[in-house]
């Protein structure tokens, strides 16, 4: 029995019908996502030479840049950024799909394709977030890392289907924010301190349940040593993903009249 | 506090040396990416389109061909396939690293990087595993979907790492059944089936456990209902990944002595 993250098949809307519920479910789902590719990425230490720009002396990038720009151009050909959902870090020069398009619903205003905050997003995960749940050290396993390291982007950039759905539900409220462009306003009106505690909490004992060692009776040692510091899932949310997310909401709100 | 899937590290061992802690340590955190590998596969439906070689009329490959083969490539310019642990599907033409080679630990036998079983491997995922844990249906997303789809090749050719530490556990009673070419008795010296057993209830265990919705006491209605269905798992290991594994021991130590 399996279950879709794409809140068109999960919910039986109309295509460009979107409910607080399906995208509610959509970001729940996401946050197992998240952890399992911080504990996956946990397995390897910093790796620091993937992302040292002196490291391939010929080329001027980090091995994290080559990879991942080589790597959404091979998304790109198998049709990845067709879907509103996801959001390359490297725009340019993306080569067409190799397959015909899927017909995705289209719920977002067009002007969504031009919310991107993953200069923002990459300077966070490599500079502040890696260091608190790896270890020091080099294995070798660059590719398996930076294959771990690009969950976040799409569950930060799913704030557009987030703020779409929020404006819909009250397009008066907010167009009188929008039209003065009073984004401490607009960031008001989109915060909920007390869902974002419940997600903070919530992501926390995820990472407890999903990072345990799972033994069965007879191996028991009583020791419990989570894969990723659980409280580091609740700081990444709350000083990160949280923020980030509302921001990604404030730009595209502030484009949804255009 | 991190750990380390490499066994090198975990154990701080000498860069030749190799026990059967490590192995078997390394093998059980395995289990735990192939489960949220799944998982994140079970997100998606079939998707049929994507391993359909009629879908994309020019070439002749299916996708999942065409994208595996452009990821392996990259994956090798980043050092991948210089870790002994690390069995490419499409082994021609892999370009060079584009960095300086890490000293991996050398504990195989040089023959080991003639023992793949890929093929094997892609046959049984894609038409028999992938039914049973992926609802009918299409939702475009193939790139997503094709890169959950490489955990397990790496797990059933860690028994080259298996084989190795058993064979020099007991190097006499091996050879000889290497010397007379007898598959039947390695393998029945390889098989430990209260071992395997195990193995299929803890692999099932964490099934459920990583596969839970994890809700908060106020969310909670009561429904358990997995992500992936923990008897699948515990099949998939039983049915294929211990047999496979097995397989890849025996066809190691058939080489061992060459």
């Amino acid at each position: 029995m399996a279950s879709s993250a794409s809140f068109a098949r999960a919910s039986g809307e109309a295509s460009n019908q979107i409910s607080l519920k399906s995208v509610r479910e959509t970001l729940i789902r996401q946050e197992d996502s998240i952890i399992f590719s911080l504990i996956e990425r946990a397995r390897h230490p910093y790796n620091a030479p993937a992302y040292d720009k002196s490291y391939l002396k010929s080329s001027g990038n980090s091995l994290a840049e080559i990879f991942v720009k080589e790597a959404e151009h091979l998304h790109a050909k198998a049709g990845r950024y067709q879907n509103p959902e996801e959001v390359p870090f490297f725009t340019d020069d993306l080569p067409s799909p190799l397959i015909p398009s899927y017909d995705y619903p289209q719920v977002l205003h067009p002007t969504a394709a031009s919310v991107n905050i993953n200069k923002t997003i990459w300077d966070m995960y490599f500079n502040e977030l890696l260091p608190l749940f790896t270890v020091e050290g080099d294995d070798g396993n660059y590719a398996s890392t930076l294959a771990s390291d690009l969950a976040i982007s799409r569950r930060i950039h799913y704030g557009k289907f987030v703020a779409e759905v929020k404006f819909r539900d009250a397009p008066v409220d907010y167009s009188s924010a929008i039209h003065d462009k009073d984004k401490d306003t607009l960031m008001r009106m989109l915060t909920f301190e007390r869902v974002e505690e419940m997600v903070k909490r919530r992501v926390e004992q995820k990472a407890m349940v999903f990072g345990q060692e799972v033994t069965m009776e007879d191996e028991k040692d009583g020791i419990v040593d989570y894969k990723v510091n659980p409280s580091v899932v609740s700081r990444l949310y709350g000083d990160w993903i949280i923020p980030l997310t509302k921001l990604v909401e404030v730009d595209y709100l502030l484009r949804r009249l255009e």
